[in-house]
């Protein structure tokens, strides 16, 4: 059994004191009530419901998964999902950040983002059906006709209903180019979509009345590739004018995947045969639309990792704590017990602070974005939601590639922590990495975000929302070049935010000379780019710390963190910079 | 389904061309026969065994998994292992290195251990069966009367029956010196064994008939701590003075754990009431004996993710081959299909030369540690079983700590190649992951690799195996100081080989001042030393390559693997030596 405690000190800490994010959100367009008040009261509602609903049904949901009826097509989710469900409706979260117009209470992003943390580390596989939803809920905000938003968004940010994503196929991964799912008009201007989609998560579950699958499909005048998708909006019940639940679609579950983890998520092979479906936004523009959901996805799966590995480091801190075994190096810590607890090690220290300074600076980095989000949508001027759009386009891919893959690292040092006792089922910590493995894959592979960093954020755009980061690390630097107190950190980081750019420009121009250096250098200009990042807010954390009003043993954690981040992770940039400066000469061809 | 082939080739390239292993048996004592057409006869032997008998039975075994009957005590194996371990036994397989006088065949270390790595990669799980009845003999053929090496040991050499080793308790398992379980002596000098038992591999199944348990247990006038463990033979069933089985012993399986992975492989809780046991060595000296037998245990282990890594990366090799999905940066390479292969993407290429560089130089290592075990056991002279015997055990912490480590590196990018497909159960790439998840935990975890690197074999013993590594590639360096095809390789090596000196004489001092250090820099540490020494390996490679009769191929393959493992994986010894210079202050106490 795992423990899992609300780390509602840091995420306030994170917001108000690092982030600063009363004073932007009140001065926000539509932000005059969004107090520090108004969302210290929500976080700690979900907080409470994260702990007492949710994190109760996640061992349990791993162990039973969802069942799947090969006669009815029906998926049953683990025990408690549904009662879940209906606390989180009832609650009001599924609507915590949909405009009010459509029944949702139109919170900032950053406030659903901290509330998704808090969902996530107590149940991630659960917490994937309403995630679904929300993203099916963005998308047809953007792209739905007014009608279209009445029938089908509403009852999902009403709890009632929920949504999907579908567009994988057999043959069409990472490359939704090669989607054949073909969309036939009828004679009513619906369509009939007919094709196999894979890997589609609350794709079928017992949750709800009615499930809404946003399908990517080829109308019959289509080109070929990716500017030949068009979106679908295809409900498993039709929907009368009153909306009224009709006759079945024929949209169905054909299994149920057998998966490493998230065993309590239904990911499902739909198989859509003539199922009646309505288009939404323009004809062939389906991936333009399914793009712009991608940020907000992909920060979310962000912040799966963060979740993840904020419980399994509770665990593993928890745990370093109680278990007795061996004595300190330099002499017993704990001379009237068998044994010294694990904490004297310092190598078990290190794996530790390894975790926390992940966490933590990971929790800074995705609220930070998702707050950038909120500026992106309702700032005061035009300038102001472009400079926060460009920041968070470039952010997004360090925000879900870098914080995946240290959720994995994380998850893997926290089972270490508990030796072989980390191997057994019961103990939990397993399930945290079989959960983690997933979330450097979907939304875009690792790879796809170090692309998506190098090729399209610093290359296409001209690197516009990394100048604008480094310009504000800069800033940051200066405003504090004369503390004593952060002297340790910022002269690392100001010549670390140098060298970031010099090796940005100097890889421009080499990709310009030879494409196959873009893919020789991405994964390492990314990891590259998020240790400057974390490094960046360890010393906006410590900054933050030394002005805040914690308690003394806070502060001390805080700068204790900082110091081994600066001292023993952020080297981790010399590897891959020597990395990447090697060249794409470096990486064979394999036949 | 995974496939699997035996890497013959590069196992026979290892051997034969990079370590000159035919030479060097052949001239050890009672090696005259083991010449090159024997040992490759038997390596292709076993690899049939893996391919046609192993393999098929591990995705099942792991789906299967072991199960417990309550009632009965008895534990079944998944399909297919009884016949496995029939068709082992009756090829000789369990007495491969064992004496001629117990019915073995006297084969070299450095055989089985190639052979184990076959096996291993085959199926895992099953494999542990064979490998703890080989650390039983190994204690019973060091430590045994001849009475008991022909009653417990013989029987074991000739596939009839198991063995296990019964060390940890659950209060005790880093930390032998807990350990609680009682040995009371019984009137005819044999001893009644009390206590319960956890984590035992193989500790009950239905593979033999008989099991020999190897226990540590407390005598009633044991001294407190490590120094008052001796060591018991405790069998299942009784054997009469004939070697008949008798009567059932009081030790049976309380449970079964279930466990993130090797599924196949049955690890108990094993209660003793009052089992009749018989001491083996001499009384309060059982820990040292166990000891006798760790280097075997942990190179085996490091097998283990030398195994695993193989196959994972026979099988993302395989799937970037053929999974079509995207282009070249550089434009299309198979314009007439719908896509490119995965591997014209350099961040692919990357994931697999990462996974070949670990997976080639790891064999090359252990294979090493092998062969100088043959040498400590058979060289001809003191002096030259001495120096083996050293360099045994400095690399031992190496070969287990780094290549298991190495080993959950490679199968998680191996899984990462697939996409969000490896993350479904039946492909068979996160059985990989989870299988690979214990090897940095059992037979020591990293962490006490680490502290045995540095606590032990180089501040205890004075860093004398250290010293003999290092000059020998000192040595290596100035033969081939003038190889312009090994320049690009000699010069950085013979840079790094200085540089670990110098760290390691300076954190000699350091530890010295402090004894806290130790464990502040051990991790760090390891993976430094571990990086060199892959490096050696690999520079080793290219000149045996050089040298060979291989295919260009062949070569061209390993001077490109070698590149990239100098260019992208080597300067990862840049962090850890920031990391352990930044010294003991950087982890902070955690209260």
């Amino acid at each position: 059994m795992t423990i899992y405690k609300a780390p509602l000190d840091d995420q306030r800490f994170t917001l108000f004191d690092l982030l600063g994010a009363e004073a932007i959100l009140t001065r926000l367009q539509g932000g005059a009530e969004h107090s520090r008040d108004l969302l210290d009261a929500v976080l700690e509602e979900a907080g409470k419901l994260s702990e007492q609903v949710l994190a109760p049904t996640n061992a349990s949901g791993d162990a039973e998964g969802c069942h799947y009826d090969k006669a009815t097509h029906a998926v049953t989710t683990p025990k408690g999902f549904k009662e879940a469900f209906k606390a989180f409706s009832e609650g009001g979260w599924a609507g915590l950040t949909a405009k009010e117009e459509f029944g949702g209470q139109a919170l900032p992003n950053v406030i659903g983002t901290s509330t998704t943390e808090l969902f996530q580390s107590g149940n991630l596989s659960w917490s994937l059906y309403p995630l679904l939803s929300e993203g099916a809920c963005h998308a047809m905000e953007l792209h739905g006709t007014e009608a279209q938003q009445h029938t089908y968004m509403k009852p999902i940010v009403e709890g009632r209903w929920t949504g999907t994503m579908c567009l994988t196929e057999p043959q069409a991964g990472s490359d939704l180019g090669l989607l054949k799912t073909r969309a036939e008009p009828n004679a009513d201007g619906s369509y009939a979509i007919s094709g196999t989609k894979i890997f589609i998560s609350a794709g079928e579950h017992d949750m709800a009345e009615n499930i809404v699958h946003l399908v990517l499909a080829r109308l019959p005048d289509a080109p070929a590739g990716s500017r030949g998708i068009s979106m679908f909006i295809v409900p498993k019940f039709k929907v009368d004018a009153n909306g009224s639940l009709g006759e079945r679609n024929q949209a169905y579950a054909g299994a149920i995947e057998h998966k490493m983890g998230l065993k309590g998520s239904a990911t499902c092979v739909m198989n859509f045969d003539g199922a009646e479906g309505y288009l939404i936004g323009q004809p062939h523009k389906g991936l333009a639309a399914m793009f712009t959901m991608m940020n907000a996805a992909r920060l979310s799966v962000g912040v799966q990792g963060l979740a993840l590995a904020e419980r399994a480091w509770q665990n593993s801190l928890n745990y370093a704590r109680e278990r007795l075994q061996g004595r300190a190096l330099s002499g017993a810590k704990f001379p009237d017990k068998a044994a010294d607890n694990l904490l004297v090690q310092p190598d078990v220290r290190r794996m530790l602070l390894t975790q926390r300074a992940f966490v933590e600076a990971s929790r800074a980095l995705l609220y930070y974005t998702a707050l950038q989000t909120d500026i992106e949508a309702r700032g005061t001027s035009e300038d102001e939601r472009r400079h926060a759009s460009e920041l968070v386009a470039f952010l997004i891919p360090i925000a879900k590639g870098v914080v995946t893959e240290l959720a994995q690292e994380c998850t893997k040092e926290a089972l270490q922590v508990y030796g072989g006792h980390g191997y057994i089922g019961e103990n939990g910590m397993e399930q945290f990495v079989r959960d983690a493995r997933i979330i450097t894959l979907y939304e875009g592979t690792t790879g796809i975000q170090a692309a998506d960093l190098l090729g399209r954020k610093i290359l296409q755009l001209q690197g516009v929302g990394f100048k604008h980061f480094v310009a504000e690390i800069g800033a940051f630097c200066k405003t504090h070049a004369g503390d004593t107190k952060l002297a340790a950190l910022i002269a690392p980081l100001a010549i670390l935010a140098k060298e970031w750019g010099e090796l940005t420009q100097s890889l421009a121009q080499r990709v310009q000379a030879n494409p196959e250096e873009l893919g020789a250098a991405a994964a390492d200009y990314l990891w590259y780019s998020g240790y400057v990042t974390l490094a960046y807010f360890w010393a906006r954390a410590v900054a933050a710390a030394e002005a805040g009003t914690q308690s003394e043993a806070f502060k001390q954690a805080k700068r204790d963190t900082a110091a081994f981040y600066f001292a023993r992770l952020l080297p981790r940039t010399l590897m891959h910079k020597a990395a990447m400066v090697s060249g794409a000469g470096t990486i064979a061809d394999i036949a």
